[in-house]
């Protein structure tokens, strides 16, 4: 069965009311692209993408992805398409006589097979590149500093107010203070420039400081959170269910939908007083 | 200069009223980032990653990204950080005696440079791909089936209120009727499941369909709204500067701020009645 939301247990802060709830949850998970097809005779299989995404009707995904980035030209090309070695990988295979161009490839997201398509391979992708556990002590912020952040971030942001198209991340002390902001039209790039800035000041990793990002949590934006030995997690919006995975068992602190002085904990509640 | 918005003429839609205005767009711009390292007493330089992102801060950029995806451990293993071979390109050559680990490449994005990392090489690329631009004529759509697009949508989302956490996109038909959503916490992946239930029908290329996104227009889904052939992308919120560069190009009506009746349009007006 596909299961595209899960349910948890959370806490709620609601001004000065601390509440535990259950919460459901979009369900993130790896869903690895497999392309066979024939060349010189001869059928060959390929990794062709690892995505991120919810569960469900994965063979479309596998199809459109295929499609739009060229590497498919009609539904006449394909011969099978299908699940393959559990519920995270779907193989494609074109008939034969289909040509691949697979300098396409070039352009994309590839990847070995080797790196796993599951939550819990990726997880351990980040136990074996070095990155540590965070110590429970690590970090300590209060409600109030934590509710005042996006204030503070909108109003920093300058070219947000002008187009209404930029993505925001920033780095925040204990007392809610910004360290720095940065803008991009894409989430992970402004995440990237904070933490750019922080490595480049000498300031890694920043286990006083928290981490603040418009719109959702994902994994991706969760990872670098970690990498970056930062102990909180701020989202205006939702986090995924592999963002709050990742954030328990790495003890980061998850804070999402935080807006109008309230918040959501998912993870590391006790970093908040 | 760095330009992280710039001022485009488009048309606001309230209500009846029909009105030519200024508006400032988010600037979306290619940016690669290249490796320079040393390996068996020898320099090499490799093409790591080619990102999206607002222009502004790229060398941050570039190091944070190379921070968090592993392939840096410190700032003291920078030699240099500069732009090379115009704006779009950033240099990042690590100390000798740094070792790199290239197995890790194998998880990313990355390219051959030869794709080129400007909005008109990225341009060039699709049209390479044989992709014809549209039609004048293909698709009509009322302004009143365009409006009422959004809250159709967002009554067919399954998951949506449920988790506050997942993307949406829908095929819709000129009356403004959905034809297939998909939700995914990616909103690529919800774009990519739509066109491949379009695929799979032998609906393609989708000339008399309109495409609807939550969130924002990004030149990575006017990329898939053109390889579909389709007429119209609609946003929710705010479109960057190369998917309306691209929607012009590829006479694609590009719509955005859809929501509570008003709408933007960015791009081929004359398909909107």
């Amino acid at each position: 069965m596909t299961v595209r939301s899960q349910t948890i247990a959370i806490t709620k802060i609601r001004g000065n009311l601390r509440e535990s709830v259950d919460d459901r949850l979009a369900v993130e998970e790896p869903l690895e692209i497999r392309l066979g097809y024939e060349q010189d005779g001869q059928r060959h299989t390929r990794s062709i993408s690892i995505t991120m995404r919810t569960p469900g009707d994965d063979e479309n995904l596998a199809v459109g992805f295929l499609f739009s980035e060229g590497m498919l030209r009609s539904a006449d090309e394909l011969a099978i398409v299908k699940p393959c070695r559990g519920d995270n990988t779907i193989r494609v295979e074109l008939e034969a006589g289909v040509a691949v161009n697979l300098d396409r490839l070039t352009r994309h997201f590839y990847t070995s097979s080797s790196c796993g398509v599951c939550g819990k391979a990726s997880l351990d992708a980040l136990r074996v590149q070095g990155v540590d556990r965070l110590s429970a002590m690590g970090g300590q912020f209060s409600r109030s500093a934590i509710v005042g952040v996006p204030e503070r971030l909108r109003a920093a942001q300058e070219t947000f107010d002008e187009t209404g198209g930029l993505h925001a991340a920033a780095a925040f002390d204990p007392q809610g203070d910004l360290i720095v902001v940065r803008e991009d039209v894409g989430r992970h790039n402004a995440v990237d420039k904070v933490i750019g800035f922080l490595l480049s000041e000498g300031r890694l990793p920043a286990q006083d400081y928290g981490l603040m990002v418009s719109g959702r949590a994902s994994f991706e934006l969760m990872q670098k959170t970690v990498v970056a030995g930062m102990p909180l997690l701020a989202a205006v919006s939702a986090p995924s269910s592999l963002a709050v995975e990742l954030a328990r068992e790495f003890n980061v602190t998850l804070v999402g939908f935080l807006r109008g002085g309230n918040f959501n904990i998912y993870a590391g509640e006790e970093r908040i007083a």
